[in-house]
């Protein structure tokens, strides 16, 4: 049994949304299984002091040019959410419920969906969430009811520590055969390390993690 | 004539680095010429309140096996530089003198080379940037004493200052036809719109500009 190919992500990001519309083919080419694991974007951020790209005037518009660009290129539906950023919170913590594999994909495919398919009422309101689980079979009353317990709080908290702990430091991020890979644009290298052909496996990264810094930002300027 | 592509670069920046080894076939296949623009990455950092790849340690150590990976694939020679980060401002001083475009193309070969190409001296050093230059016939000494001049040292703090007003918020980015594309893996975006086939000539982008924020990062904590 291969090891299954994990999927850190938040709907917050259309990048995640898009990584998301490709990840079980890769993983069903390679016969891996994906693995999905909901975070918190903007708990990665903080962490590291950092920016998200939806706050930076020029580089938010960019975004969305370029999620527009590749999902063309993909022929996947993408359109604006309701609002942007808004608080995935809820909606990360329904999809991270105890739930078999097969459920688990189809809930996250529904929120995904509702936030970037198109049209979609977002993410964000309980009544909306449980409504929009509940058209697909799903129990959305129950579901929307346990996201809102302490438990589904702590798993969401969890595994946004285990995230960073594991280097994670934005969405999407695939972890395969030991190795992280952070976006959409990733995705060639991850197919290369699935077949055994990720170069850095060659390569001595002893010389790249031991540069040494010559200069910091304040003494460049 | 067709418009020229923009492209603009720090030396201390991989990407650009692999990005320059491409843009000029680009180009090229299109019927474009390059228009190598220096700019000061560590100015649009500041200006944009932003933290670049080096300084986010889990990054850090991503982005180099990240950039190993695409120079594997794109069969592009690349070592780690002496130090990193180090100040690249007389290195884009001498870049951006005033010369004709195939000499500058082959002064910032130059550079590039002795600082990703591999076990290259690095271009921090006066003396070690002119030798560089004089070894491949170029006016090392007079360039590395022209650009320490405060014309050269003007004209890389405009040319920054120009590119953040254009909207520039990283390295490389390439202006074509009128649109900024951002890194290496936008390149294939940019051949597009060099085709007149850019998906988002045809998309009404007024939704996406308008989308209204529904929570700032602290509330959603």
């Amino acid at each position: 049994m291969k090891a299954p190919l994990t999927f850190y992500f938040d709907f917050i990001s259309p990048y995640a949304y898009l990584g998301w519309t490709q990840i079980h083919a890769i993983a069903a080419r390679h016969g891996r299984t994906v693995l999905p694991i909901p975070i918190l974007f903007a708990a990665l951020l903080d962490a590291h002091g950092h920016k998200g790209p939806a706050e930076i005037p020029p580089k938010r518009v960019y975004i969305f040019k370029d999620v527009l660009r590749t999902a063309h290129q993909w022929k996947v539906p993408l359109g604006p959410p309701p609002a942007h950023p808004f608080n995935p919170l809820l909606a990360l913590r329904v999809a991270s419920l105890e739930m078999d594999p097969d459920a688990q994909k189809h809930v996250i495919d529904v929120l995904f969906r509702a936030v970037w398919g198109g049209d979609g009422p977002g993410v964000t309101d309980p009544t909306v969430v449980a409504e929009l689980l509940s058209e697909e079979g799903l129990d959305g009353e129950g579901m929307v009811h346990a996201a809102q317990g302490e438990t589904a709080k702590a798993r969401v908290r969890k595994a946004t520590e285990e995230a960073l702990h594991a280097g994670v430091f934005g969405v999407p991020s695939v972890l395969a055969d030991g190795e992280l890979f952070w976006g959409c644009d990733a995705f060639p290298h991850v197919e290369r390390r699935l077949e055994g052909a990720d170069p850095v496996d060659a390569i001595d990264l002893g010389r790249w993690a031991a540069l040494p810094a010559q200069s910091k930002r304040k003494a460049a300027q």
